[in-house]
């Protein structure tokens, strides 16, 4: 006997606040029977805490924990082999569900296509069983808006980088572009900081940390203290045409 | 007499599909007694039809209709002085309804603060009435969620560029990122098409039209045809880092 398969949904959150859900986010998550979710082991995880409260009592929750990583350098071929066997291993867990019939929502912060986890185990399920994405409010969208003014104005030019980039690169771009999104900072700060003053725009940088969560704080980067969390966002904003 | 002043909430609509508005701007939308959006004289309005069926009986519309400026060139001051004089007209409009103590729900197609027309109507009201803003999921997240990819990986660096640009400076910038997001871009295709060849990345490049909506279209660059509406996102998809 053969059943149809279910579908594993890629379910945006958004940056932090359950009403920034969206509509059909917020509709698979509630009615989920199975959801799966990216954690550090022995933490919560961002993704699940969003949606405290919002699950079926009967819902089956699966946590896929990262494998701990951080003895292996990222330019060892072992770190990439490790990381690889694991995303094999989650999609063997989501396929076989998928394959029973069941759906499977999977949690994803921010955007699944944007940066993030999710990408991995759509790469490898793609062809295999259904797979939906549900598009999310970036972090970087909420890190703006906590900001409180724009990021980008007439025909400015956005730049997104990652702060784990080489330094001179990292100064070549934020020197080159008119508005200026920074993330996986975290430990990179000092550097990412000596990038922004040789750019010549330390006094236009915004530090934005948890955003859109009851904790959220937005620092100038000359205010702000020499350690941050990860998730944390960096912004400058554009100056651009403005009748 | 007086009153407590109502609230002007900027709303991202997101992409296009009604369940893509956040919980937050959908209850919003749907309890609005005033509503505002952009149009040109004469149109619907996308933001408007993203909210059709959605709203109070009850409703108060306004319509902020765009002046007719296909007479003068971008770089003459008289553009920006029409510009100016009716964006100042709005806020007027908006800020006494906030005054009279109602709050005005201004629909905002994708993010309020992501280029868009919101941020003018903000940077005039702010310090004169109070003014809050929802972020939206952006017209870019719905056209690679359209595409079915992801857009960055791992340390990718994304631009996002407006194709009213100059065609060297586009060139350039294309040539030197992994990611990018093309976005006004209609009568300006010609010109992209040259530049996106011109740094040899014409095979990567994907039209999109429509996004998150029920006519959406996903093209290759090379396969598209020759005009396409001014919403119309162009992407190269990240390649970085996967295990």
């Amino acid at each position: 006997m053969s059943v149809s398969p279910g579908i594993v949904h890629g379910v945006g959150l958004g940056p932090g606040a359950q009403d920034l859900l969206s509509v059909r986010a917020d509709r698979l998550v509630r009615g989920a029977r199975h959801i799966a979710y990216f954690r550090k082991a022995g933490r919560p995880g961002q993704a699940r805490r969003i949606v405290e409260g919002m699950l079926r009592d009967d819902v089956v929750e699966i946590a896929m924990e990262y494998p701990v990583t951080t003895e292996i350098p990222l330019s060892d071929p072992r770190y990439n082999a490790c990381l690889s066997a694991f995303y094999a291993d989650c999609t063997a867990r989501l396929a076989a569900l998928a394959q029973a019939g069941q759906d499977v929502v999977v949690l994803c912060e921010g955007d699944p296509f944007f940066y993030g986890s999710f990408m991995h185990l759509h790469s490898r399920l793609s062809g295999v069983v259904p797979v939906a994405v549900v598009p999310g409010i970036t972090g970087m969208a909420g890190a703006w808006t906590a900001s409180g003014a724009p990021i980008t104005w007439g025909d400015d030019v956005l730049t997104v980088l990652m702060a784990t980039m080489d330094e001179d690169d990292l100064t070549r771009r934020i020197r080159d572009t008119d508005a200026l999104v920074v993330m996986k900072i975290g430990r990179n700060l000092p550097k990412l900081r000596r990038a922004i003053a040789a750019a010549g725009r330390e006094p236009d940088a915004w530090l934005v940390e948890h955003a859109a969560m009851p904790n959220q704080r937005v620092t100038r980067l000359v205010d702000a203290d020499s350690v941050t969390p990860y998730f944390s966002i960096l912004l400058i904003h554009g100056q651009g045409r403005r009748p």
